[in-house]
């Protein structure tokens, strides 16, 4: 409460309080009154109190978050993918550490059939590619769309590689279940898609769900909790670079989120360091970065020519590059402990 | 290209512009080379240059928006609004500045009736309301849905008010239309939800599409190149305060955007200080700024009763503060040779 | 305190916080304990809780500014500018806006002379010019030093200017005070410059201090409690804009905060549109923006031929539209009720 | 150029570009015609192109930084730290990574005494500690000053420790001297204090230039070329985090410059993960990113009793943590082919 607080403005804040079923406590202080809400404060908004007169300032005390929340699980969740089809699926979180590898986007039948043999020679057990992209421009290549689904299907199979791919659109669901999509991609500028987020909620598909471009770890938790409020659990972070004032990289991939997110939440954490970097060249670094700060596991760009990519061309690995940062990153999650 | 680059690496580049059908200017400085591609280098991309080696970096010099610059179409445009039930239209964009008010959502007729009463005595010729409210945690409320829309439409026909409102999801448009929605709201969340933008861009509704969190004025003008590719031009941008650093306020609102649109763009621009500031009592000196900066409207909120509104209670403004507010955003008007 | 907090562990809290001389209030949620201290705060800082066991979160309920405060001085105050010399002096704060025009850098006697001519003519009482100038690169000009000080001080005084210019070193106040320099400006980038605030709080001079790039609003208010807390009240904040991820423009003018200080602090607050936006034809639009929102001066830069100026030459106004900008500014003043 | 360019305004950029003694080369496209300067075009400024009529945008082509630039120094420098008393010095850069590890401030002979045979046992070379501390509150402990330097001075000879301090004022530069200081210290707030930076850059004492808290990499190469402007190329890059809009954390470690710094110039770069994150038990993940990023060393604060720290009591490890820390860091650095 502001310093000159009255007693009718402090029994108002605590009648509010009450009139929800919870218990109030007052604390005067020499300089400020502090009122705290006693009971399920999540059914209170900090900004129901914030026009009341006499109130300097209202915040929640407990999180938002449960579902999702390492509070109401403690042990960290193991996500398994792509058992659905009799093979025994691929876990991912818990000691083991995976690395999703393959192209930005999906081209042709040879490029991904050429592709997911790599992927798999280079020791990957998950692959992904795009078949809708989400292009700043109008007039540049949109993705395959669900013909890109099947040649994915396709050449990951023969690999017994499950397949990761984004959803930008509710309407397009059906068909990614049709594919039997093993991970379903939300991508950066779908995080705060609540109604996509409401439909992949419904489903028992596992999902990874990228951080948006300037998202709080807050805002990233909740929109979770909607995928998780829909009965779906299965759910995996992925930090991709947050937007910053620097003008040398795209983002700035945010190593610190890992710790924080391995905190808040039961859920496991990967990064995709080439959206992050945007360079080619930059990704081994933030690569070998993401896993040494903690990271459960990284979406990595490889293409088989990267000079000749629809898309993105300059973020890609080539095979080789992609086999050597295989092994360095082995080496790192020795050190700390983790199989991969 | 890098300061050590070979005539090799000068003749691949050179070559690879030629096989788009451009031609290739080469300009040998004492320490660097630069390749200017002549012809509509919106074929080309940096991303493919920068793989190639001794290519040091690349860059677009002409524009990637058409039909929404500024370049394409010199003079102000002007979008009719509501014209399409026999009234004669409420013009956006010109000379003319509109103010457009109403409570952040739909909560019942009764609040509605009264909102659009007070709207249209302010002197108010657009009102504002949402049905579909994308809310940060799924355990809040989150609109009253399509019941909402008509109970909108039935309260500012009355007073014969267009309304705005926000669309969330691609499948909610049918209803939109049914509904006869004159304005379509895209909100700061889905700026960049390419899939909603293609569709609104089939209709010829007005559309007013918010700036992104942190979206750049280059991606904002290339999402409103998305609807404009798809036939519909009729869009106005609306500024809503962008994420910073700062604690102390939800949003920083941009006002250098509007001079920089109006620069850039034919398409009008208006802004939104309630959520840009978050709090009711910052709303009047932003709204002032807003338009002394060459905004041609506003979106503000106004409650019949604040204290008790569903969402958002802290940023709306009474309805006396509103009035009060109208009648110093009218002086400004007419200072900088506006009418309002 | 964290959820499963042990009897012990708020002890030990409580104890430390009566080590101080303050005494504690517990109050036990449902979810989590709060434990608030009671007496001057301002002694203890969260970071010597935070290691404590079981401690979640600790926070400041009081302010950590004092003197610069509005809680502890309700009334606007009113700086009065360049009385020592017998003349009346300038108020700045208050009713009354003043503009500050002026160069960015002093170049020589005569484009001074000019300068300060056209200053008067359009309207203003104060002068700006830069002496000592910061500079990304050590390779351009570092302006003319102690010279121009003296060069200003003649131009000047002609018109009756009070001059306003940059101290970036601590060991040029002495030049400062020998030229009489009626208000010290602080830059952007010495804004957390400790030592240098501590020297300019023992001088009773009038002191601009500019926001750092990207300083919040709290850090801006303890770097003028550095200097207030020397004895030399006599500050007035200047926003320059902000640094964001936006390229499109420099900075981006925050008058979010014009509002804020307002409430937060009883000192003057001023804006400088040049710097803001970084280009001239922005300038009118931003400077009209700023006086909307409520801020009591300007900071505008003005050259007497601005392709011609050594420095920042793309944002400073040239005599004319300098003078046609101070006509719409006074219109503004008029509407909110104040003179300028 | 803007698209309706006239055959005057080419004539006169081109005629400007000659003034300068460079050569012009015209481009023209189908939409834009594009001029370039053929010499050093160092001596130009795209502030002093932008004004002129028909200009739409200008820039740099060669980068501004010219000794600290890898163009300028093809390989790795190696920084000798403390040889001057005899000893054999301490190598920085290169193959071999440092950690400089201590309290963030000096407190007391005892204190400090402890803290160097712990960081000595920890099998660090080098020793950090802070005697003049910035602090945002003039009202908390600024740090022992002079005093401290001696304090410090004894406790890390007995170790063979070289010390680490920060210098905030040019004018103590003479007692850093006398004190023998073997590392100064440019903090994060001074990076920009171009005064300071000249004045050490006279020395010929090894740097640790931090970066601004929302420094680009262009800005931060800028004020390293202060430095080695004035003749001390003894230059260390500290990354330490940057500020963005996450509130979780206290700043955001940016190891993406780790590798676009070992590009841009031939000069360390070092990280400290205790300032970026802000919490000791974030410090860990953070420290083991960056040296997996490829940084050649790490500034961490450790203290023998981080609860009684006077300073930022939650970001400082105890010494079993730092201990612990050096084992996997080394593990990590052998991955990589490197020694520590």
């Amino acid at each position: 409460m502001n310093s000159g607080v009255t007693d009718e403005q402090v029994d108002a804040v605590v009648n509010k309080i009450r009139s929800f079923g919870l218990d109030a406590n007052i604390s005067r202080g020499t300089e400020r009154t502090v009122i705290g809400a006693i009971g399920d404060e999540r059914k209170l908004e900090p900004e129901m109190f914030d026009t009341l007169p006499g109130v300097e300032y209202s915040m929640h005390i407990v999180k938002q978050y449960k579902i999702v929340s390492r509070e109401s699980h403690k042990h960290d969740s193991v996500i398994n993918i792509g058992g659905a089809r009799g093979a025994p699926g691929v876990a991912l979180g818990g000691n083991q550490i995976q690395v999703i590898g393959g192209p930005c986007s999906v081209e042709t039948q040879e490029q991904m059939d050429l592709a997911a043999q790599q992927v798999a020679a280079a020791g990957c057990r998950l692959m992904r590619g795009g078949a809708f992209k989400p292009r700043t421009s109008p007039y540049t290549f949109q993705g395959k769309g669900e013909e890109g689904l099947a040649i994915f299907r396709k050449a990951a199979d023969k690999y017994n590689l499950p397949i990761v791919t984004e959803l930008m659109d509710a309407r397009m669901l059906d068909a990614f279940l049709e594919h039997d999509v093993d991970v379903i991609q939300i991508g950066t500028r779908s995080m705060q898609n609540f109604e996509l987020l409401k439909e992949v909620g419904r489903t028992n598909k596992p999902v990874i769900l990228k951080r948006g471009m300037s998202a709080t770890i807050s805002e990233w938790l909740m929109a979770a909790e909607y995928i998780a409020a829909g009965g779906n659990h299965n759910i995996i972070f992925c930090e991709r670079g947050i937007r910053s004032f620097e003008t040398a990289y795209r983002n700035v991939m945010d190593v610190t989120c890992i710790p924080v997110l391995k905190k808040e939440t039961h859920l496991p954490v990967i990064v995709d360091p080439s959206h992050a970097g945007g360079k080619a060249w930059m990704v081994p670094a933030l690569a070998r970065a993401a896993i040494a700060a903690g990271a459960d596991g990284l979406l990595v760009e490889m293409h088989p020519n990267p000079c000749e990519a629809w898309c993105d061309a300059d973020q890609a690995l080539n095979p080789q590059e992609f086999k050597d940062l295989m092994g360095s990153l082995k080496g790192i999650a020795q050190v700390i402990g983790r199989s991969m």
